[in-house]
This record gives C-alpha cells, structure tokens and sequence, in this order.
C-alpha cells in the first residue's frame, strides 16, 4: 500500500481516488474549493455536460455508473431549431443510442461521495497548492480558512487539478517539457430555461436542442428537473453578433428575436443572466511528457484538456482512469512501467480527441443547419442501419462505443472515403435532393460499399 | 512616482530597474538566487553569451554600455574548423563589424551594481515568489533564508524572471492567455579550454569559433583571461554521436578524435567537464497578451525566449527595455497605453527572432561548413561591399544595426531572391567555381542588383 496524493477533487480526480483506494492505495485527496457537498459549484466552468457510453464504461468498473445515470437525463437525438421556428428531429442512432445530459456539480457530488466511502481516503478541502516538490513527491498546501501551510508527502502524486493544474505548472519547469495552451477566439455564456407551468419540459426534454447560426449557435441541454441550460456561443470580437457587440438589453433581445425567435419566450431572466455572467472561454491543453520520472502524472484536462464541443473532456478523463487502472494491474509495483505505458496509450487518443473537438466545434457551428450535411447524414444513416457494426458515423463511435479515440478515427477516414464517392454519384444525389425515401439508395450502395467496409473493421 | 516591483534580477530585470529608477520609479527588485555578486551564477545557464549592436545601443542609453564593453572580448567574424585541422576565416563584414563575447555572470554582475547605484531602487535575493496576485498587484515572497513570507504591494509589476517566468504562470491562469514552450530535441554542454602557457590566446581570440559536423557542432567562445568556452551540441537521442551514445570517457575521447582532432589536445578537462555538468536545453517560449490589464508585464525571456543560436536572446531583451523606455516616455502616465503600445511594437519583432533563431539553428550546424553556403556567402560579402548600405546580409542586420527584426527579415527576403537569381545565373557560377576572386563578379551584378536594391531600402 502507497501514500497516494491526488491534486483536484474535481470530476476525474474524485473517480481517481475511487480507482487508487480500490487498488489498495491510501489516497489523499486535495482541493482548493470548499466541499462540493456544501457549497455553490466553482466558476468557470459549465454548468452541464454530457456522458457517453465510454464515459459510464469507466464509471461502471467501480460501480458508480447507475447512481450516475439516475441523475442524468438521457438524449436520443439532436433536435434542430431553423430561424423560421421549423424543427428537425436527427436520432443518434438506430438502436435508441443516447447522450446523458447531466448537472457537472451534481456529478462530482455523487463521484466525491463515493470517494468519500473508501476506508483508505482522506479528502481536504480549501487547500491551495504553493508549492510542488516533484521529486519527494511532496505538496506544500496552504489552508484557505486557517492560513496555515503544511507540507504533505507521498509516494506518488496525481496531477488531476485541470485545465491550469498547478502540479503541471511545476513540470513546466523541467527539462525538454513541452506546453500549449491555446483558446478558441469563441467564448459561450449559460442562461436558464425554466421547467414548464406544469412541471414538464419546455422543450422536448430527451434531446439536445441546436440553434445553428454560422459564426455562432445556441445548445441546449435538458437538467433532471425539467429546465434546461442553453448556451449561447458567440466570438468575443468580430462581425455581429460577438461578445463585444452585444452590449445593452436591447442588442440582446434584438439578437434573440431576429435569429433565436422559438427560444425567446423560454428565457425570461434572459438579460440578467446574459449580464449577470461572464462568458466562459474555451481552452485547448497538450503537454509532454505527462509523467515525472516514477513520481508524477498528470490526468484529465491536465494533461489533455479539450474544448467541450464534442461532449468529450469528461468522458476522456473518466476511460484516462480505467487504462490507468489497466496499467496498475498490469505493471505491478513498477510505477515507471505504469506510467510510461499509460502515456504511450493514451497520448495519441488525446491528441485525437483534442483536433476532433476543434473540428466539431466548426461542424456543429456552421455546418449542422447545412443542406449539404443533412444529405451526407441521410446517407450515413443508411449505411449504419444496412450494416450497423460495419459503417458507424464517426461521432457513434466517439460517443457510443469504446473504439479509441485513434482507430475512431482511422475508421472515419475510410468511411469518408465512401461518402464522398457515393455523394459524387450522380443517381445517388439525384434520389437525396428528390427527398427520395433513405432505403431507395440501398440498390446504388452495395457494390460500392462493402469493400470499402472490409476495412473499416479490419483492426 | 510609482513603486514598481520587477521580478527577476537577471540581466533584462537588471537593465529594465535601472531604465525604471531612471524614468523617476521606486524600484522594489526581487530574485530567488542569492547575490550574484556574491555567489556562483545560477546553474542551467550558459557562461557566455555574446552582445551586439542592438544590446549596446540599450546599454549606451543608460550609459552602463563602456563598462560592458570593458568586459567583453569583440569577435570580428568566424574561424570555420574542418575535420582535417583547415581554418577558414570568415569576418562578420568589410568594416570590422564585431559581436561581443561576454561572461553572462560577469555581466549580470556589471548591471546589477549599476541598478543598485540607483538611488530609488531595493535588491531583494533568495525571494521565491509563492503567490502573484495580478488585480493588486502584489507578490508574495518566501525568503529562503529564514523561511518567512512577505506580501508585498506595488503599483506596477514587471516579469522579467525569465523562460520559466512565475509571474507568466499566474497569468496562465487568466482568460485567453495563449502559451507555446517547446523544447529543441538539441542540447548542449560547455567546456573549458584554458589560456595557453604564455598567458595568450590557445585559439585565435578575436573570433568565435565554429566546428560544423552535420546533425552536431562545436562552438567556441573567448573569454576575458583568455580561456575559451567551447559548447558542444548534439541531439539528445538518435543517430550517433548523440548525448544517449555517448556514455563513456572512451566514447567521449572517440567522438573528439574523430570530429574534432584539432580541440582535443586544448581541452585536458574533458571527460570531467562532460560527465560532471548536465546538458544545457533550450527552449522556445511564446505567449500572448504579455499584458495583464494595465497592472503587469511580461518583459524578455518571460514573454519570448528564444533559442541561443542567433545571440539574440539577451540583445532582444535589452532592446525591450529601450523600446519600453520610449513608451514611457510617451505614454504619459497611462499605464494601459504604454503596455499596449510596447506590445504592439516588440510581439511580431520577438515573433520573428525566435523563428530566425530556430532556423539560424540548423544553419550553423548544417551549412557553415557547407560548399553552396560558402559560395552564396562570398557573393553577399561582394554586394555588400560594392553596396554597403544596400545589401546588408540578414545576419549583419540582426547583430550591428537597429534595424528592427521584423524589418531585418522584409529586406532579407528581398536580398535572398537576388541571392538566389544571381547563383542561378550560369556565368556568376563559373566563375565561383573557379576560385576567382569576388571583385571577378561585378560585371555580372551591377544591373541584376540595383532594381532589386532599390526595394530593400524602401523602408
């Protein structure tokens, strides 16, 4: 048994420490913010996110899955609001596959209060970091209520205090450590629609809902008690709508009225939560190595944090602790070994992960309400249903399977491939723009396909 | 008058207090090593470093310029070493151009009695900065002495605390804050070549001194007593020698016999100088904005390291505090204007040095020993001498004029088109094939240049 410090009582470190006191580990667990039990989530970040199927495959292995799934409402589909107020309902899947829209404070309450049951877990609130000594591994913390500072050591220390984890910060300075950060020129802020006069939903509440507008979109995601949080994305500068254009009451309204019409009615604190917060912003972190010697490693966002387009930061950080938790079992007591093979995964998954999240951004932005699209998707949905195990659209085997991020990806640029030649063919695209039935492609598919598809699942 | 802290006794936080007490500020100046004055320059930094047009003229402005120059030995061009014990002399330019090698500590040194000749300036060693607080601003400090912490208030603060800035890590933190630091999978250790028994020169001492190898090199550099300090770089890994393949005194002596036969009988410290010192990184840093509202900036290597190849890193930041002189000197008393005018003018200029230094990287290594390169180099010292205020070469503009680097690289790619047309051009080849001497050319230039001149002075 290891003294185990873990930096962050967030979403990745809480289930970490979960993972490690599994393992046999004592863990000591640190945050700078106060119990996520008692008091108000800290700022800056979302107020929801999504989980997917590897997200629950990691939460299953310790048994936390169904205490988090009683708490998320599950989405089938994304349902597509035009400026005319038209609605376009797009299934997920075929087999009723579903994103689970879930509250992240309520999230990590339930992953920190599981934590909390291990017999060899410790957890410290309002603990700041002011020092990391990497080679003890060591922590000098700061108590945010007594002012007091006590140094901390352990035999291994995890790095999963996020985004702008102070454990990195102290990497940074050693020798040959590569570092981006980087952010979108996009920021987002978070309003709230309420439940209903009768205590439904406002909107179809198993789905998410998308206002695509080009340079910039409204998403809505459902919460357990019937409301919803819409995010308004939008760049900070630039041609109108942006952050710095919308200024008063009345830009805001005239913005809603003119581009969001369906919505307005369902926002009625509109201007006070537009005014009342400030935009969230959008990063992109890469880092190498993740590891210091056979002391350090940093997890989650990190060492990989990703712009939330593609509903992916928690999934990747909850599979980051079941292959960790692989490499333990594996490797032993031979924590080199360990780390270096949990890297040597799960670097190339996390660039992948990292680039589809910007690209998706785009997607989402400016290409969801597109004509164009809508018929590529018509195609890809065929293909799926005739052969679900062997064409399945990128964002299904993103979201809907626990293919690595990498080989989703080489899977996609076969079946790309195959779309753009099916969409260059003159009698497929003549049965789409007729708005022919989706099965009377199926003559037109089967000889082009089915070789192609011999390698999308040759692993 | 303001009280403004500047984090970073190195040599830009030195130069950059004395420019502050100067300009009429109360100076509060901090650094985390003991008194350099004192003690062994701090380790992970090169001995030398060479200064150059640019730096002096930073100098000159403060009037610490002579005393530098007392201590620094000029080097008026490059002593190309062949495997085969041929040198060539190559001099920087036609009218004694000359860069300056210095002892980085020697310097730091010069400076810092300098800034404490100041009347309104504090030095404050062995402070570790804990905590940055931006909005204040105000660090708070760890004396390494006694262990006690100190917050200290100011109305400014300036990061001069170098590539591994403390204060660039709290602004890290802050919204869209854009950081790159990328390491040169290159590095490099020094060793020592002692003056010869007579007390002169072991090589000639006017010169820096280059062993080109491909993918490795030596460099050397005189100092003051007349010893040398020679760098040798190689890739941390891969093709033999690297600093992974060489591993004993035997593979170490083999690589010198073999490469560099005409250094060995120079250097009796060898085996102890490379196995007793770790090798030196280098690193590229770039950040965006260097602002934090109009309370902190970041200044020379904490906004822009770059690597040492060009010689650039400390001239850059001595032409920072100038530059940032004149804001102050225009800016009034609006601190906002003058962060935001000097970050206009020195991002794209340090943008541009830090590419060059990375391209310059690979010249020195690759091609200074190489025939086309020298070719095209007796071409350009012709055109510079038949017009020298016209054609200066890229590397003439950087190291003895004030021309600023982003317009050194406009003129550069005028210049090096021109270069190009002219070694294209059958007869010019033909008679640098054969050896004749450069005046030989000048029937075949003078019509081809001087349009193209023409651009490169239209500034």
């Amino acid at each position: 048994m290891e003294t185990i410090l873990v930096a962050g009582a967030g979403l990745v470190g809480s289930l970490l420490s979960i993972y490690l006191a599994r393992l046999g580990h004592q863990v000591q667990l640190f945050d700078r913010y106060p119990d996520f039990r008692e008091a108000e989530a800290p700022g800056g970040k979302s107020i929801n996110l999504t989980l997917c199927e590897r997200g629950f495959a990691a939460l299953d292995r310790v048994g936390v899955g169904d205490r988090v799934r009683s708490i998320s409402v599950p989405c089938y589909g994304r349902v597509i609001h035009g400026v005319d107020g038209t609605l376009e309902y797009q299934p997920y899947g075929t087999r009723r596959e579903a994103i689970h829209s879930v509250s992240r404070n309520h999230l990590n309450r339930v992953l920190l209060g599981m934590a909390l049951e291990q017999p060899t877990l410790d957890c410290h609130f309002k603990q700041k970091i002011l020092e990391v000594d990497l080679h003890q591994p060591s922590l000098t913390l700061r108590d945010l209520r007594s002012g007091e500072l006590t140094e901390l050591p352990g035999d291994r220390l995890f790095g999963a205090d996020g985004a702008h984890s102070a454990v990195r910060t102290q990497m940074q300075r050693t020798r040959r450590f590569d570092f981006t950060q980087e952010y979108l020129d996009q920021a987002y802020k978070e309003l709230n629609v309420a439940p209903a006069a009768d205590g439904g939903w406002a909107l179809e509440g198993n789905a998410i809902h998308i206002w695509p507008r080009g340079h910039y979109m409204l998403i809505g995601f459902p919460n357990l008690d019937h409301s919803f949080t819409l995010s308004l994305h939008m760049p900070y500068e630039g041609a109108a709508p942006a952050f710095s254009s919308v200024c008063t009451p009345e830009d805001l309204t005239a913005l809603f009225s003119t581009s969001f019409p369906d919505a307005l009615p369902l926002l009625p604190n509109l201007v006070a939560d537009f005014f009342g917060r400030p935009e969230a912003s959008m990063i992109t972190v890469r880092c190498s190595p993740w590891t210091f010697e056979d002391k350090v490693l940093l997890i989650g966002d990190a060492a990989h944090a990703i712009v939330p387009s593609y509903g992916q930061g928690a999934n990747s950080g909850f599979e980051d602790c079941s292959v960790l938790a692989d490499c333990i079992l594996e490797g032993g007591g031979d924590w080199r070994q360990v780390f270096s093979r949990f890297e040597t995964q799960r670097k190339p998954n996390a660039d992948a992960i990292g680039d589809l999240a910007l690209e998706h951004f785009h997607e989402l932005r400016d290409l969801v309400g597109d004509h164009e699209f809508q018929l590529r998707k018509k195609v890809e949905r065929r293909l799926n249903e005739l052969y679900p195990d062997r064409y399945v659209p990128l964002y299904n085997l993103i979201s809907f399977t626990n293919v690595t991020y990498v080989e989703a990806l080489r899977r996609e640029r076969v079946q790309r491939a195959l779309l753009d030649r099916l969409m260059a063919d003159p009698g497929v695209r003549e049965r789409l723009e007729r708005g022919d039935a989706e099965e009377s492609l199926d003559p037109l598919l089967s000889d082009l396909t089915m070789e192609t598809l011999g390698q999308t699942v040759a692993l």
